[in-house]
């Protein structure tokens, strides 16, 4: 593997023991955001894994394209989100750089709260990006639990508890960036993609939950 | 560090980038209670974070033993969450195993049906301590979301949904475990452990992301 510049995070090389002691210090990055995307590129994972234990078995034949194309989508979500993880944590010292800038002239502080704003902005885009990509594992995860192996069918029920929570997280991480916001326009474009993800959030997870319960009820013992 | 042997599953030392490859690939472990394990882990980390970033801030001095008093709790559930992601792919090869055991004559199909209800009894301990130890950090994002640093209320917000989803997660992997068990002793012993786990769950999730809320309500913008 080649050595990159100290300068890119690259989560995805740490240890899991390094991430969690990253997580927990007083350090503002990994944060909630590095938490979020790799929560959801677990969910990812986990549908890649029923998918895998799925192709190739003479009983699941007859879905047998459908889960190819899902697993295309969740091993590409995959990569997305943990390369998330890394985007949200520069993306945050950003803004605390920009809030570090000088203010000593009028114009200094004039450029401050621009940039200030400008690194606002591109601070919401990557837990924008983990909503988006999280809130879409959610219909796989019912074709999944529905179609796929139904030994692993408690994988794919796991799978979406983790997209939602993703989701969910994600949600109180595009809304902090909007406290100091000022831009109408930006605003605007995060609510709407708050409320889009939203909308039907918890009904599918039920329907998902309601499957893995179903294909999971004690066989009699009595 | 000392070199362990092969058979010892150390997840906390596997990077995230082969973590996730584990999880997504047709090996049945890791799987949703490694999973599970580590997203509580992850939210105790966070937890830990928040206390960090609020002991010692003169702002916060009223808190400060209440903090100090969260942070043990939270780092000794992180640590024992990722001790438990090794466990739970360890117990689940046991079920795994015994299932493989020869089943010719009457006496082996005998033995062969002690083993597996002692392997399932086995595998549901790890999923049942993620539950309990999970569902323990509910009552600490709580607190620290009301009382610690506000700059980093999200992250306490982050911390609830993954503990919430790592108590959701491992009701459906004890689920699994029960589907198959004879013993009614064990099944009791495991229900009210979930019954435990799931009182009060939801409307504690909604305090706390009500307080972020009102702790990242945008500032006026007009």
């Amino acid at each position: 593997m080649q050595q990159q510049p100290e300068s890119v995070l690259t989560f995805s090389r740490a240890t899991l023991h390094d991430f969690l002691d990253g997580l927990s210090s007083a350090a503002p990055t990994p944060g909630g955001g590095a938490a979020a995307a790799l929560v959801g590129a677990m969910s990812a994972a986990l549908i890649s894994m029923v998918c895998n234990l799925t192709i190739g078995r003479p009983r699941y034949s007859a879905v047998e394209s459908a889960m190819k194309a899902i697993l295309a989508h969740s091993e590409r979500a995959r990569t997305r989100l943990l390369q998330l993880a890394d985007e949200d944590a520069l993306a945050y010292s950003g803004v605390t750089a920009a809030y570090k800038l000088p203010q000593g002239s009028t114009e200094e502080r004039s450029q401050r709260a621009v940039a200030i704003q400008q690194a606002l902005e591109r601070a919401a885009e990557p837990p924008l990006a983990v909503l988006s990509e999280s809130r879409s594992l959610l219909p796989l995860c019912l074709e999944v639990a529905a179609h796929g192996n139904v030994n692993v069918v408690s994988d794919a029920g796991v799978a979406a508890e983790l997209c939602v929570a993703a989701v969910r997280s994600s949600l109180l991480n595009v809304r902090v960036n909007l406290t100091e916001a000022k831009s109408e326009a930006f605003v605007a474009r995060c609510e709407m993609a708050m409320r889009d993800a939203e909308n039907g959030l918890d009904a599918e997870l039920d329907r998902v939950i309601a499957i893995v319960r179903a294909k999971t009820a004690p066989k009699e013992r009595r």
